[in-house]
This record gives C-alpha cells, structure tokens and sequence, in this order.
C-alpha cells in the first residue's frame, strides 16, 4: 500500500506537470458531469467554476473527464453562452497568468454544450458518451447529473436520465439535486416519492449549500478537534443559548413569486438553519470520516427535537413586501400577503445534553446587516473577587465565553471561527485555517476581537466547489439524505401550518427596526419585546382577540360556569385549582388532586408545571380519574400524559403519585387481579372519607365524564368507588372512578374546549339528571362545588 | 381615630415647639435605657448618637426617658468619657445650630453615668428609677437594656439584671445583644440556653446592625411597593444568579484575638449576608406589617436551604494574616493559622421558586476596593435582531437587566438603590429616596450609571439609630430571633466543620490579588478558577492530594480491586455504570440496575445526576437491593436517598422504579401481605432469568451485606430472591434481596469507603467464603464479575 500511495503521489505530480496523463485516467475510468441548466444563473455564477475546480484537483489523480453543459435553449445560442463563461473563471490565486491561460484552454477543449428538451436528447447525449469512451479506450466510472433547473422540471428530467441517460453497468449515476425540496411535509414527501421512483437514493445528492460553506464545514471538525476542551463545556449544564442567525439586507423584490410560495421559514430556516443546529446539536460520532456514522447521529439529533407550536416563532413582513408582490404577481389592492419574512423560532432538543438550552434561529430579509453566524454562549458561572475595572480579559471568567462559527459577512467580512480567550485556544489545522490579522476598534458579541483567538481561512473558497468535490468524492453527510429531509419537514410542518393565518408584524426595513424585531422568550413561548403597533394589516379572518373579552361568569346547569378564551380559561382553572391546594394543605396537611387524561387537560398541566410557585406539591396526591388499559408507559396510558407533561416538571414525591393498577402481574385489567379493588382501598385509606379535594373531569362529545359512558352497567351509581368499563372507542376496556366517589368530592371542575363540544354543550345544558344517557349529567357533589371552565368554542360556538 | 390622629400630631408638635411636654409623656409613662458598656468603641462611636435620635424622634410623642450609660470604669471616669461623648453628638441636617445647642442640652440632662459591677450595683440602679419614677409621678413604661459588652460578659450581667433590676409588674424588659451569638450550632445554642433561663425570648433583642442599613432595610418594602412589576420575575424562570457581597479593604490587624475564633464566616457570612440572603429569597407576607408574618416566612425559607458541603465554598486568607496572629497573639513561628479571611459560598435554595438559581456571597479582607451589594441579574432572555451598534440601553433587552441594592461604599460611595432602564421603573417612597444624580463616566456592573433607574436616600440614616427606633417599637422583624439564629447556624456549622481543617489560599491583598480569587460553580461545587499556585503555607495535617495517586488496580479477595481517592473512586464507579447500562441498553433495550443506600452511595448518585449525559435513563429499571421497613417516605428509608438525591435530578420514567413493598395496606413487612413475595415476582416477571445488570452492594463494619447480617436465618442460600431479616440496629426489620439472586447479577460492584470500614475489609481480605459469619463474604457472581470499590481510607488505611 505505501508503495502504491507513493506511486500515486509521483502520477499525480507528473500528471500534473505533463497535463493530459493518459495513461493514469485510464486506471479510474471517465467522469461525465452533466449541468443541466447549464446556462442559468446559478452556473454561470458558481457551478462552472466548481466544475472547473474539480477538474484542476481531480484531473491528474486518474480520471478523464468530460463537462456537458445543457439546457433548452438552442445548440448555437448555448454555445455561445458557454464559451463566454467559460472564459471569465478564475484560477486559484497563486497561479501565473499563462499558466492559467493554459488550464483553462484545456478545461474549455474538454466542455461542450448540449440541447437536452426531448427523451432523444438524453438518448443521444448517451449514446455519445459512450461512443466516446469506447473510441478512446476508456472505461466509463460514472455520470454526475447536476440539476440547476427549477423543481417542476424535476421529475421529467428524471423520468430522462433513468429511461435514456442510465451509464452501463458498472459505471455509477449521481444526480445532484437544488433546493426547494418541497415546501411542506406533504410535498416533500410527493418529490421523494416521485424520485424514488428513477433513482436509488445512494444515487441522489441533495444540495445544501450552507453545508458548503467553509465554516458551516468546520463545525463538527471544530468539536472533533478540539474535544478535550469541549468535552466538558458542550451542554446543558454549560452552554447559555446558542443563536443560529442569518441577516439579509435585500428584500425579496423580483423573488416574491418564489417567495410567496417558501417565506423565509422554507427559504432559510427549514434547511440551511436546520442543519446547522444539527452540526451544533447532535452527538459526535468517534469517527468523523465515516458519512454512516454522521447521518445516523444527526437522524438521531432530528429525532430529539421538541415539537414547535405557534408560540415558538415570531414572524414579521417588511413593509415594502405587499406592493412589491402585488406589482409582481398582479394582485389586486386588496390582497393581502401574510407570507413572513421575518422569523425568529425559539427550538428545544430534549435530551439529556441540551435540555433546557434555548437554540434561537433567526432570519428575514430587509434588516439592518448581512451576516451570519452561530454563537454558542455559555453560561456565566463565575465570580470575580475583584473590581471589574481590574479584569484582565484573556483571564477574566467573568467575561463573555463564547465560541463563534461566523459563516461571513457582517462586520468582520468574511468567514472566521471566534473563541474567547478565557475559554480556551483552540486547535485548527494550521493549514487551511490562519490567525485574523487584528482589526482596531471592531467588536463582536459585545467584545473587542482582541479577546477572541480567531481563525479564517488561509484561501477562502466557494461553497459550490466544495460540494462538487465532495459529490465527486462520495461524502454523502454533506448532503441531504431523505431520511433528514423528511424529519426536517416533520419538524418544521406543524409550525407552517399553525403560522398559516398569523399575521406578521410589520417592519419597515433596514436601521428603521430599531427594536421593534426584538423577541424574547419565557419557557418554549416567544414573543416579540415591544408590544405591538397599529395593525396595520388585518389577515383575512382576523377573529377577535382574547383579550377583547373578559372572563365570563354565568351559570350553567344551575352551578357556576367560568367562560374564557382558552389560554385565559387554562389559567383561570390553573389558578383555581392552586389556591384549592393551598387551601387544603394548610388545613389537613395534604391535598388530593384526581386528574383525567385526554388533550384538554396537557396544557393546563403545563401551565401548573410552569407558573405555579407556591403549589404544595410535596404534599400534594395525584390519582388518576380514569385509565385506559394499557402499560403505563403505553402513549394511549392518560398516565404517561400526566407524566410527560406535569410529574417531569415538579416534585411530587413518588409515593404521592398514584397510577391506576390497569397492568398487574402482566395483565391488562383482568378482573382477577382485582384492581378496581384495589385502588378503591388506596382511596379509602389515604383519602379521608374517600372525599377528593379535587376531581377534574372532562366530558365527551357522547356525554361520557370519567370512562363512565353511556349505558354504563357499572359506576353510574352504588357503592363501588372504582369500576372496570368498556368504551365506545378503542382501547376499549377502562378503568375509572365511579360516579358516587365523585360526587363526594369536596370540589369537582368539568372542564369542556373546542367546537367539537358545542353540540353536546347545548345539549347537556337543557337535559336533567340522566346518568344513564348522559354520564355527564349525573356529576353532582353530594355537599360539594362543581365549576364548569368552557371555552367560548365550546360555550358560545 | 381619625380625630385621635389629628390630635396626636398636634400634640406632637406642640410638644416639639415647647419641649419637655410633660403632660403628654405621663400619658405613656417612663422609659429607662440603659446602655452596658457606655464608655466603649460601639458606644461612643454610634450608640449614644442612636440614643439622641430616639430622644430626638419620641420624646414629643408621650413619653418620658431617662439614658443610663453604665460601665465598669470609676464614676468620675465614666462621666468624664460620657461628657465627651454627649457634647459630640450631632443634631439632623438642618437643625440650627441653637436649636441643636439646646436639643443637646435637655438628652445630656436626661443622661447619666453608673458603674455597674456588682449585683449590688444592679439593684441600686433599679431602686434609683423606681424611686425617680416615684417622685415624679409617673407610671413605669419599660426598661431597655442594650449589651454593648463582650459576649463572655453577658451570661452574668444576664443573671444580675433578671434578678435585681427587672421592672415592676406592666412593665415591659428589652435586651438588646450584639453579636457574635456563638461561633457555631453548639455554642449558639448553649448561649440561648443561658441567657434563656434569664430573659423571655419575646425580651430578647439580638442586633444584626446590617439589618438597619437603609438599603438593606430596604429590600422588602421595594419588593411590596413593587409587587406588580416583580412577581413574574423573582424566581427561578427568571433570575440568573443572585450575588450577596461584602468586600473591605482592611485587615484583622488588631483585632486577630477576635478574628481567629471566628474568621470571616463567623464575622460576616453567618449573619449579615445570611439575613440579607433571607430577606431576597423569602416568600413575600401579604402584609409586611406584620412582623410575626415577616419572621415566619424569613424561618421558611431558612428551611428551604440545601445544605452546604465543602465543596460549596472556597477560602483564602491574606499573607500578611499569619504574622499579625502570631505578633498579636504571640504563638511561635510554626503557629499556621487555617483561619479564613475570604469566603466565597454558593448557596442554593430548594424550593420551587428558587430551585438551581446561584446565590452567591463572598466577603474578605484586604480587597481591592470597600463595597457592600445585593446583585440580582436577570436572565437574558431575548434576542436583538439589530447589530448591537443599535441597541438603545433603555430599550433593549439584550443589555443586563439587573436590580441592585448597593449597599454602601465603592464607586457610588454611598447607599442606592439601581434598576435596569430596561426592566421597568421602580416605585420608592418619594420622601425618603431620591433619584441618584448623574456621574458621567461612573459604570456599575457593566453598564454606565445611566443605564439605571438609581435612588438614594434623602437623608442618610446610621444603621443604630435606626434599629435603637425599632427596638423601642418592638419591631421583631429587624432583629434576630432565637429560631432564627439557630437555623442560620444549623445552616452554617456543617460547612465550619468541614472547613476547620482546609489551607486557605493565600492572597497578597488590595489589587495585587488579580484574578486569584475569582472562582466558579458546577453545579453546586465552588472552586477557584486559577488553578492553585505553589502551596506557601501547609495545613497541621497536610494529607498528600489525590491528584498524587493514580487510580490503583490491584485483587481483593481475587476479584478486582479499584482504590482511589473518594472523589475519584466515585466517578470511576459511575463512568462503570454508565458504560454497563449503555451496553446493556444497546444489546437489551434495557437495563436493570439495583441500589444500595446508605451513605456512600449519595456521592455516586449525586455524580450520576449531575455528570452523565450519555446515561441511558428513560431505559433503565431502578431497583432496591434492601429497605428498612419504614414508610417510603420516611427519611429512614433508602428509597427516600434514591428519590433526594437521583430521582429528583433525572428522567426515570414512573413505572421503570421499582422500591421495595415494605409499607402495603399500612403495614410495616407484615408477613400476610406477602411483600417478598410479591418483590420476588415483580423481579421474575420483568428481569430476565432474575438476573439484573448491574448490582450495587456495601459492607457493614459487622461484615453485613445489602440487609444479610451474619447469623441470618434467610437470605444467605436457599431459592427465595427477596427476604425479610432483622438487623442489629434500628429500624430492626428489613427487606433484602438474597444472596443467590445477588450471585445471578451479571455485574455487581461493592463500594467500600472510611476509615470506619478499615478493620473489616482488612478482616475480609483475608477469610473464605462463610456467609453465616459475614455475608459480604458469600458475594460471588455465579457468572457475572465482581469489582470492589474501595477508597484509600479502608483499603490502605
């Protein structure tokens, strides 16, 4: 093998000085690459001169090859753009003019220009490929299809290239492949599908081009570097926040019919930020080199993100934005876009090393600076005895500590990695990466750059040709595989659509934000730090807001009914039920809560998790109003709702908490183990009187509360507290308290939510007590309080 | 009233125009104050004035007073030291200087010098106010007694004053005491015994004179008057870090004698910094008037603190330290003093509100600069989307946000109380704080004066002045209670303990120190942040440090061995388990681990919760290897240490922890309710061949093991997996796993630590395997490996 290598090594340099080489490119075979598009912008701007970068590199170290630029347009019209580009790329910048005049005269013999429109096309171009190596004597490696073209050509190009353009067996195809990837999970999922069906995905190659860029490239190589001094710092327990930014100042002018279909979460966030939270996010793999190794470790990391919800994102719209597209897509006045141009998105990762850390990724166009960077901020744990006038700042750990992967632009104007001097020197590979020369009087991150030890690159290259070279190379884990495609939409989906009929705040661009797109976050919810303007756009069903309304109070089958917006209704409960305990525990030492599972209650869980400092829980009882039988770690369990949203987040001793034994010896709720039993004998011996201090019901759209539905043989009345029951919908068998033992509680609270209620909320208001058709109706403490909490969707319709 | 109220400021001012009053002063009687120790530093320095100002403040209101200054000097003495110390008081602000003259005059006729050495002495004074009570018609109101006395003196002029000099019948006794009350738990408590067998706790008056600094007595009417704008923010979700902070410039030169019995703990921390720290983390009374609710809630949160170890704080003293004591106190050149002089301590509060928040107090000797704060910085929570170039300080919330009670001294050089501009603008009482005026140039903890909301008193007030009025209003809140006290010393003893025999690092004082105090937290663990510079002075037992032994290999009982200094024994065991649990997870999807409790055990918990990201929690069964048959929540029970100190910190799911049933239908291990049995089962049923993964076992100074002790009749052979035995020591009755299921583990590890353990792991080394004699002996995995863990102190001895 060393000998080999070194052979290897003289080819080159000899193949190198003679140019040409016949000899070695017939050992690996010829490459065709194929631009299609080859005339766009995209090419002509970077492609081609990725092209011819790869060729410079490449071309000595065994291969021949062979550059087709394609597109519709006509033979002689192509030819012409094509020979133009091809004269204005540059050589590397160490190389003499004449020398440079040579390689590219050499480059341009070995590219030509071909009209690719109809299925004979893609069947002629194959033809002449391999006419051409078996009139040279060559063996064919491969074809690289580069697809520069919009998506909606995709598929028939595809459809081409597998049915006519396919190299012979043994040689490999890739075709490489520009974003947009679809624009919503559905759609992602259509173009997988429909490309699975040309190409293998070992075959396709899904550019990201911010996986490009030089200091995107140097993120995991960065934490594989330096992992000793990381080792310790990369987590929860160290970092602060991490901040992944893009700032645009164009706008989207002459883009917006692009634009109005991805806004800048399908522009920028979805994949170019996305992937670089995973860079930061996921776990190192031992081995960097091994493409598997990083794919499945990011998989990994996708699969920890938290789900967003509404609050997790601000969005906002330049001003300019509506006219802009009015003009360009000919809307009428009165249209209205809410497509966002502005977005800041609060993400969590809910494992062991990031939780609790707030990754802020940020984008819109029309702001005050281009730049981009990620900034890990890690957190403060110091103190410093001595006045801060005194700090010396390479030492101080009272200072910022922060590492900076800043992607270019901004003040610094260009690609840089930053580490702050107290944090530690970090290692880069001194040959591609060299000291930043001091810049006076700039400060980044609040600091002077001389507190930072920082690197750029020695020779800073195009993204472009560094993808293309890898394409070339095979190192799939810079690209996207289907896999972190789709798991990117899942993650970013449920944000588009619940952002749907948000209205952004508007911006008018540039210095003039001042603060107004300032966001700051309490928990997982952003919002933005300056209340609100004038709206000055209205969406197109601008419903009222909640604060609009008041709480309202009432009656409803003559006991007292709390009616509010959701949020308000939630917090209202949340607060009610707070202020029950309190009561309790001052009085008997102890509180018992029964809960119900199901949706509605999950945020009031959260709410109680998050806002409630004073709730007793230590001496708080948590039993459950009715199960599912199911394993409790079974996601159908209400148990493990319970767990997920409220038990992880405060301390209710273990022995305080009781789930009901649906899953004894194995066994799902059989009667022989006695459970119903069971847990009406733990009521009666913790339960003074088997009185619940507080039982929290729900009601179902058949009237069903508990798991006690209609036509119930059991629970409706008697003398059990708990009963075994059978429901209507899958999993069928429960288990659940009985009406009796809820009607002895000291206080029951029903609460109802959403439109789906509405029918059976008008109807259970007008019927009597009727246990056995509506279980619902039955619920009615014996000396106790019932409170109905509905939300106007459910109360008002 | 409102009549009554109108009348009395009438009165008031009359009284103050013609002075004297006497009219109104019979209606609220004679008050006698009598000042211990007149003569001395405290006295002269700030006493006699605080006396003035109370004559000053009250003597218009309806009383009569009379300022006895006592001593043990000669009378000609201490009248003639007196003298001078009436003629230097001064008079407020703007008094004319007649007026002052005349006010001056009237408190010197008022006053008066008694030698007070003998009981005698005690009942003469005594008689001398009944008898001027007498004479001039009036009703005895009360007598004040102020200890301006060395501790050591109190106990017997205790006794004197209870037995010859209290007041007749409805007149109220108030002794106010200085500190130092003790100089730990045991001697603070000794102290209150003695003195609580002279005077009723509601007499007692123990000065913290910090609590009538104005800023400090400040803080909890800012947090009422600001209720509105704090209450979202002063918890946890919110507050980054809380520092309490005590810096002076000057040594203990002169005052060694004190300063070695006590340090800077004992002088500062324990008290000032304590009831500061009290008076910000304490739930807020609804009713701050109360002074019954104020102490009520200050004694909560003391409970809620979580305990200091040695590594809470770090220690230093100042060079010059050394030769100071031995001059002053003439010990020998080889005399080392361990006392500190400079403590940083990171406290942390256990409760909902302030759970993982860092509060922070430091205090020192020989600094770089005089200042005294209370600094609670907020979160940054936000995110700027404009270069900070933008930023305007009032606006943005990215800039610190912080609330600063400065407490005197230091650059602003006097009491103030800052807000951020960019939290919100804070309500004082406008008669008594005004805003702050400009200081161009001054910056404040990072940010320029201008940045805050800044006020400071109208009128600066002494610190005595202040607590002499609260005394003679009977506000309790502003001094220390006896539970009070000794909570504060229960807090503080352990780490004392723990401290006593530390070496300090050595620092040279003022700025020269640099940044070799600065330290920082991981966790709840201190350290300095400079590594430790050559050792200048060595401990009276210098133990050699861990980082000089390597981890040691070596057989016991010919299984391996590994030795090591506890901490490093301790992470050497996790790192074991965690790469067990992760195997075992990988090839089983689960991993089955058994606990021992006990006390060793708590540092591996603790390091497991803190230090291992990669642990495989969500898939791992806990199990109890023995219990005491208490209930769970007993602080007793070994469950109970697992749920403090792991469960607490990490995400077990509910159903995967398994204690052992020794508390069923409220039963203690009654025999009928099967527990055993039904451990036994739960064991079969979920862990293959009853075989767990990993199980963790102690030794007993008596050679038992998990709750086999020698001579047991179960557990030690035979088919049973879980038993029920009897311990020597209480709680007698236990449940246990057996031996055989012990020897089925895969892996079991046995922690050994102390010195304690040196005999019987000596004693083990050398027998067979006998059970019966000592059931750690009959430890040996069928299959599985044994590893023993012990540390240096039982293996080497």
């Amino acid at each position: 093998m060393k000998h080999a290598g070194a052979w290897n090594m003289l080819t080159v340099a000899v193949c190198m000085a003679l140019l040409g080489c016949l000899q070695a490119q017939e050992l690996q075979g010829h490459v065709s690459v194929i631009l299609l598009g080859a005339t766009g912008d995209l090419a002509r701007k970077y492609l081609w001169q990725g092209l011819f970068q790869l060729y410079l590199e490449e071309a000595g170290k065994g291969h021949s090859f062979r550059f087709h630029g394609t597109a519709l347009t006509s033979t002689k019209q192509g030819q012409e753009v094509i020979a133009k580009v091809l004269e204005s790329l540059s050589c590397p910048r160490d190389t003499a003019p004449s020398r440079c005049a040579e390689l590219k005269a050499q480059f341009q013999q070995l590219s030509e220009y071909h009209r690719l429109k109809t299925p004979e096309d893609y069947l002629a171009l194959s033809k002449d490929i391999e006419a051409r190596v078996q009139h040279e004597g060559l063996r064919e490696a491969g074809r690289i299809f580069y697809f520069s073209v919009p998506p909606f050509a995709y598929a028939e190009i595809a459809r081409s290239i597998n049915s006519s353009c396919r190299p012979g067996p043994g040689a490999w195809l890739r075709v490489v492949l520009e974003k947009p990837f679809g624009r919503d999970h559905r759609s992602a999922q259509q173009l997988a599908t429909e490309l699975g069906s040309f190409f293998q995905e070992e075959e396709m190659y899904r550019v990201d081009h911010y996986l490009g860029k030089q200091v995107v490239a140097q993120i995991l190589p960065f934490r594989d570097q330096n992992r000793k001094a990381l080792d310790g710092l990369w987590n929860r327990h160290h970092v602060e926040r991490v901040e992944i930014i893009m700032k645009e100042t164009v706008d989207a002018e002459g883009r917006t019919s692009f634009y109005e279909e991805y806004g800048v979460i399908g522009d920028v966030l979805q994949n170019h930020l996305t992937e670089i939270l995973m860079l930061v996010a996921m776990e190192l793999p031992l081995n960097l080199s091994s493409s598997e190794a990083v794919l499945g470790h990011k998989l990994q990391a996708f699969q920890a993100l938290r789900g967003l919800q509404r609050g997790s994102a601000v969005v906002g719209q330049y001003q300019a934005y509506r006219g802009q597209v009015r003009r360009e897509l000919q809307k009428p006045d009165s249209f209205h876009s809410l497509t966002p141009t502005f977005a800041g998105v609060l993400v969590h990762i809910d494992n062991l090393r990031w939780e609790g850390v707030p990754f802020i990724l940020m984008s819109g166009k029309a702001l005050d600076e281009r730049v981009g960077y990620v900034r890990i901020l890690f957190k403060d744990q110091a103190y410093c005895a001595q006045s801060e006038k005194r700090w010396v700042p390479a030492q101080s750990h009272c200072l910022p500590q922060q590492i900076i992967f800043y992607i270019g632009h901004g003040e610094l104007g260009g690609p840089a990695v930053l580490v702050s001097r107290n944090l530690f020197r970090p290692s880069l590979p001194s040959a591609s990466w060299k000291e930043v020369e001091g810049q006076p009087g700039l400060r980044l991150f609040g600091r002077p750059l001389s507190d930072y030890y920082a690197y750029s690159p020695v020779r800073e290259q195009d993204a472009y040709s560094i993808l293309i070279s890898r394409i070339f190379h095979r190192r799939k884990d810079s690209f996207i595989t289907m896999e972190n495609l789709l798991a990117s939409w899942v993650f970013w989906t449920p944000l588009l659509d619940s952002l749907a009929h948000e209205v952004p705040r508007l911006y008018p661009g540039g210095a003039e934000n001042g603060h107004l797109l300032d966001f700051e976050f309490s928990g997982s919810h952003l919002s933005f730090s300056q209340p609100p303007l004038e709206q000055l756009v209205l969406g197109p069903d601008s419903a009222p807001m909640p604060s609009d309304f008041q709480v309202l109070r009432a009656k409803y089958r003559d006991s007292p009914l709390i009616s509010a917006w959701p949020e308000e209704l939630i917090a209202r409960l949340a607060g009610d039920i707070e202020a029950a305990a309190v009561q309790a525990v001052r009085r008997f030492g102890k509180f018992h809560l029964a809960l119900s599972g199901g949706s509605s209650p999950v945020a009031l869980f959260q709410q109680l998790a998050m806002g409630h400092y004073g709730f007793p829980w230590a001496h708080t009882h948590l039993w459950l109003v009715d199960e599912r039988c199911v394993p409790l770690w079974d996601p159908e369990s209400n148990f493990q709702g319970l767990q997920a949203h409220l038990l992880q987040h405060v301390r209710v001793p273990y022995y305080n908490v009781h789930p009901m034994p649906v899953h004894q010896r194995q066994r799902l709720c059989a009667e022989e183990d006695q459970g119903a039993q069971a847990y009406a004998e733990e009521i009666s011996t913790l339960v003074t009187n088997s009185s619940f201090d507080l039982v929290l019901l729900g009601m179902g759209t058949d009237g069903h509360t508990a798991s006690l539905f209609p036509q119930s043989p059991v629970g409706l009345d008697g003398k059990q507290l708990v009963v075994l029951t059978t429901s209507p919908s899958s999993p069928h068998r429960r288990m659940s308290l009985s009406l009796p033992v809820i009607n002895r509680a000291h206080k029951v609270a029903v609460l109802v939510m959403g439109r789906m209620k509405r029918e059976i909320a008008m109807l259970v208001s007008r019927v009597g007590r009727e246990p056995r058709k509506w279980p619902i109706s039955g619920v009615l403490p014996d000396s106790g309080q019932l409170v109905w909490y509905m939300d106007y969707d459910a109360f008002l319709g």
